[in-house]
């Protein structure tokens, strides 16, 4: 495992960063609403998308910017999804041509991400009047890590940032990043965003064979409500200043990114799924002794899904009858008599359903076990040595009031 | 169409029914738990289930019973659900047991269904202690079905319940049904019981071709909250009292008997999502323009199991971006620029989107048109000539209320 290091989006040599409101955000001036990345020389660069066929204009210009595998900068908004929006491509290219005329690079080579209300023209204007003044406050440090990180964010309320160091090819190499939630958070990606750094030296095809890998270990395995999102980006830029050997195969060099780079986004995929919106509780969907592991990730994609499972743990109950509930509907088949399901946390384990019946059970320590933030549901199926653990979050009254009155 | 008639399941020539509190819900003596209906004669009969590959023990039993396409009876219970529960098997077959004694017919002519928590031992005991008073309530009227409608009740609000008379081969025909929602209910059937009986002569055959034909465009056409539940029933019984010439085949007879029973089991899945846990809004999607039908009805799913959108409704908020994003993860390929979007109801009609494109409306008018307790989403996807309708219901503080803390 790498080891957690200061620095975020900037922790990679070569990578400055910042944040700045600029008005695309009318309700609150204090806070960030646009974000920019910009590495020093040019990059290898990789990206996945949202699979929802209503994709934003942003999402359709950066997947063109990124078909040579090359970048050099991002840039970044919330407050406006830009989807759905009247002159949609034209203000995403508006936004990756200001940013290219501050750093002095082609408009192709930036990528571009919104975030926020669908459907309402975005106010390129403001945008463009404050690149200039993001681009003066770009630098390499956890403060302008820090900027970027909450640029990007909508209703979530931590920022989520994190960054690694590893050794590849005898050379040390960093990998960092910022991501936002926290609402239409569905496997297959979320209303996510997600930008990570890197100083590896690594091929644009190796950078995106090992970006898939990884997505669909962490992002693609969390949900916060159900709901895929028009917009959700992931883009990795590496730049190659760490010196290693490029890696252009697969390989112990190869091995060793991708295992850097899924430790980082499991990390950013946990904090999405904790910070959910309204969330009071991380839940972990753990499925072991499945047939296989496509089928432990449908039935624990399942679990975390139902609304009424997520209820129950918003209400610290040890409802497991409604985990059974889900998994029967998942789509899969399995023989419920083989199901044993556990409650686990800090504050202990409890088996809870034996062989796909009730058990009577400790409800004291079952509701001590429920009351921790970071809860567990673990599923043992019976079937054989498939595994998968999903992560997703509690239904609030603070998410129906979050969502009740978004727009306004 | 029909003429809607009192009498609900009692509605049909030679039908009784009675509901009781025996005990099984233990928190409110007054809340009647156990429902009983019986025909006078011996009756075609079948049934439709939950696809959840956890089945509950009753519906496991009732499938059983059915096999010859034949019943008497109907026993059921509210309070617990025997499903994942000890001895569920066992206690199933003793419910059908106890009504067949009481009724004088074989315990395979009796139909069982449970709904309410899973995992826990059914007091069968209070049950059989129950029924022969339940016997002694059976009659034809008005409040025995009443009391039959509300014994089957949980979370719901108010009883589900109609019935209606047609002609078919020139006879007087009158088909009655109550039903029960109101959580665990998606596409595919819900936490939902439906018990509907008639006079109608018609073989098994064609009884359970004309329930497939119906649940299909009804209860499988509603989500409240995407949770398809273990014990979903619903069966028709029907004695032949009428005196029509027993349906034994398509025609002119069968189109009628479905159209009527069509009628209402539209009626009482409309009823069922309006009064989904915690509800304040019935939304009606209604998608037109489709490729076809298939098209239409997983668009129209899409969109009425959108949590997102559900909490727009909840807050009256016209976020018709949230509509064309649930559209578009539906899994249907589809040109989001063709698409028209409209809110609707008594207080009007509002176009919000128009070819895939955010308008500048009116929100007043929005926001008045959606204060109404029915709203309509009305989409034009500009495709072809397919349509179809599915019913939800928003989500509110009440449902987060209602399943935080649903066992205990």
């Amino acid at each position: 495992m790498g080891t957690m290091i200061a620095g975020g989006i900037c922790a990679a040599q070569g990578f400055r960063a910042a944040g700045l409101h600029v008005g695309v955000k009318t309700h609150n001036v204090n806070k960030k609403d646009v974000a920019l990345i910009v590495s020093d020389v040019p990059c290898a660069a990789a990206g996945m998308f949202t699979k929802n066929v209503v994709k934003a204009a942003p999402v359709r210009v950066t997947m063109e910017h990124l078909a040579d595998g090359r970048a050099r900068a991002v840039i970044a908004n919330s407050g406006n999804a830009n989807a759905c929006a009247p002159r949609g491509e034209e203000n995403a290219r508006r936004m990756c041509a200001a940013a290219a005329k501050a750093i002095g690079c082609g408009p192709e080579e930036v990528l571009v991400a919104s975030t926020g209300v669908i459907g309402q023209t975005l106010k390129v204007d403001v945008i463009e009047a404050g690149v200039p003044e993001l681009d003066g406050l770009l630098a390499r440090s956890d403060e302008a890590s820090d900027g970027a990180a909450h640029a990007i964010m909508t209703t979530d309320t931590v920022k989520k940032e994190v960054a690694v160091r590893t050794e590849i090819g005898g050379k040390a190499v960093s990998i960092g990043g910022i991501a936002k939630g926290s609402g239409m958070i569905h496997p297959n990606m979320g209303t996510m965003l997600c930008f990570l750094t890197t100083d590896c030296a690594i091929s644009p095809e190796m950078l995106r064979a090992a970006l898939h890998e990884v997505v669909r270990v962490s992002f693609n395995r969390i949900s916060v409500d159900g709901d895929t999102s028009t917009n959700d980006t992931c883009c990795v830029l590496a730049n190659g200043l760490a010196g290693n050997k490029e890696i252009t195969g697969k390989g112990e060099d190869y091995a060793a990114f991708v295992q850097a780079l899924e430790e980082i986004c499991i990390l950013l995929a946990r904090k999405m799924a904790k910070d959910g919106e309204g969330a009071k509780h991380l839940i972990t969907c753990a499925v072991s002794g499945a047939r296989d592991e496509a089928q432990a990730e449908t039935i624990s994609k399942s679990v975390i899904s139902s609304t009424l499972t997520k209820a129950a743990i918003f209400g610290c109950d040890a409802n497991w009858g409604r985990v059974l509930c889900a998994m029967g509907y998942s789509g899969e088949q399995f023989d419920p008599e083989q199901v044993d399901v556990r409650f686990a946390s800090t504050a202990g384990t409890i088996l809870v359903c034996e062989k796909g019946r009730g058990l009577d059970f400790d409800e004291a320590l079952a509701k001590k076990i429920l009351t921790e933030d970071e809860i567990a549901i673990e599923i043992a199926m019976g079937e054989g040595d498939g595994s998968c653990t999903c992560w997703g979050c509690d239904i609030t009254y603070d998410y129906i009031k979050i969502n009740g009155d978004y727009r306004t």
